[in-house]
């Protein structure tokens, strides 16, 4: 089996190599698993590059948190999963042709679904949901804002915006993707070409935003943070600049306008059962109606490992970087 | 009468200054009010640069919020009020030797209460007290953190921390505070001397803090942020620096550290009266006391207004500035 690993953190492209290892046998109560598909997210290009909030971690390490597999070698006392079954594992450590796993972080994927996009299913469209559920009383006809709309995260909280009856405005960087955001339900996009946001998203806006939505931090995290109606919150989810999240004092002080952060990882780390399976629910059904549907850019079969992880540091990209399983293909 | 005005927003020492005006009488429900003793704020010296957070304030306008009087004349139907009762004007605009109230508006200064001190009670240990009650769960033994930690909110939050059995580490800007500051019951003092001051304060707390107290902001949000628990949150409550609150981004989104702001002015706003008697029923007896004891740096006579705004405005003050009033004096 191959598996990627990084043995010191730096440059995800320098560092990320692939070793070949015995193939693995389950244990008791354990399942192999052929991964047809792994995700490379933003996050695992933290890690690797040693950003990541996660607790310190071991290396050699191996990053990864999507996949979509299929069984096909069952342990012992193994009673829900039998060889064939398609599953999306839950946890990390995913970037590799094989893996072996508990049964129960290897709940069954949807049937039917699109391998790609079942992959792709709980990281971004999962954040996108908990931050418009989880942390502001939203009502049908309330606006929200969000910088970095053209990720695939701001994609998908248009698209539940929407069909919440919230409304969005969208601020990108680059003017040629204005139309998918409209097309996805997008009700103003601002291209931030260096005027002053707040002022645009006061404009855009039938009304003041209850939430604001950051990906970038610095300035930008400000910009939100005033064009927000009192008591309004900005949640950062995101650390593009790679700087500090800034807010006007006097919105803090005088309006009560809230800073605090979302990350899903520390979202499941805290959630209930019944919260999980909610979360999950919702997410099958969405997938089954199509509204996950993300753009894919490139397919790297795992031995490129290094090309895809440079193709997803790029800047400009028009969908997502994947990673292919081929054992036994 | 002799009222303090400014016209325009600008320079306090600039742009106050005294009109004289025909001593007014009390209509049905109302009382005048000679005042005796007007505090100066740092918030009266922003509402007059234009830099407050209330809602536009229609000019030429009087500051000052608080005051200590003497009932002198009373209207028609005022039945809880007579001449010569000391009363605690509840509002804004006091920076004048004479007030017209509804009779509601002046509730009694606690008996025997020493007037500077009684004027002094409301605004920098209400804010203390809220601060340390009214945000996160404080048990005893947690730590706190405050900046600006020798103002009167930052003395008056060490008294209230160590009656509550929490523990504080204070920051200041000048060492010879330090002993007044351990004398108050501050458990660890550190002297911003441009070391690394989240460094500073996690050995200097023997647990990390879950509150801190901002009133500078900028950068020094920061240091703060990065001191608390997970989960912490920041409170901005000054403006000092001028610059946007910063919040590491890491802190924020993979550490839940928050950020929101205490404004007393709209605590007053929002809160219920029944919030509003136990507040102060608290300050009442702190002063009562002796707790809230404030140094008092100057008294400057109402007509030399000029001089005593320059005076609050200067850094490293020992204490606070207060007008007198001298009407029938």
């Amino acid at each position: 089996m191959k598996r990627a690993i990084f043995r010191r953190h730096g440059d995800p492209a320098e560092v990320i190599e692939i070793i070949e290892e015995d193939d693995p046998t389950p244990g008791p109560g354990e399942v192999r698993v052929r991964n047809r598909v792994m995700t490379i997210n933003p996050a695992d290009l933290l890690s690797i590059e040693g950003r990541y909030g996660a607790e310190p971690i071991t290396l050699p390490a191996t990053p990864g948190v999507g996949a979509y597999g299929v069984v096909d070698a069952v342990g012992e006392g193994v009673t829900r999963l039998a060889v064939g079954d398609a599953v999306l594992p839950v946890g990390g450590g995913f970037w590799a042709d094989t893996l072996i796993l508990r049964e129960r972080m290897a709940p069954k994927a949807p049937t039917g679904a699109d391998p790609e996009q079942a992959a792709l299913m709980r990281a971004n469209p999962g954040t996108a949901h908990l931050m418009l559920t989880d942390i502001v009383d939203l009502q049908p006809g309330d606006w929200v804002v969000q910088n970095a709309a053209n990720s695939n995260v701001g994609r998908m909280v248009i698209r539940f915006a929407r069909e919440r009856g919230l409304h969005t405005v969208n601020i990108v960087r680059r003017a040629d993707v204005a139309d998918a955001l409209t097309d996805d339900g997008a009700d103003a996009v601002i291209v931030d070409q260096g005027q002053n946001i707040a002022a645009a998203i006061a404009e855009a806006a039938g009304a003041a935003p209850k939430l604001a939505l950051d990906a970038v931090g610095g300035g930008a995290t400000r910009a939100l943070g005033a064009a927000l109606a009192d008591r309004g919150t900005v949640v950062a989810y995101g650390l593009l600049s790679g700087q500090p999240n800034q807010m006007d004092a006097r919105d803090v002080v005088f309006r009560d306008v809230r800073l605090q952060g979302f990350w899903l990882f520390d979202w499941y780390r805290t959630a209930t059962v019944e919260k999980m399976r909610d979360l999950h629910g919702f997410l099958e059904a969405k997938l089954a109606e199509g509204m996950l549907q993300t753009d894919i850019e490139a397919r790297y079969p795992l031995d490129q490992i290094k090309e895809a992880v440079a193709h997803a540091a790029r800047s400009g990209r028009n969908g997502k970087i994947l990673l292919k399983g081929d054992h036994n293909a």
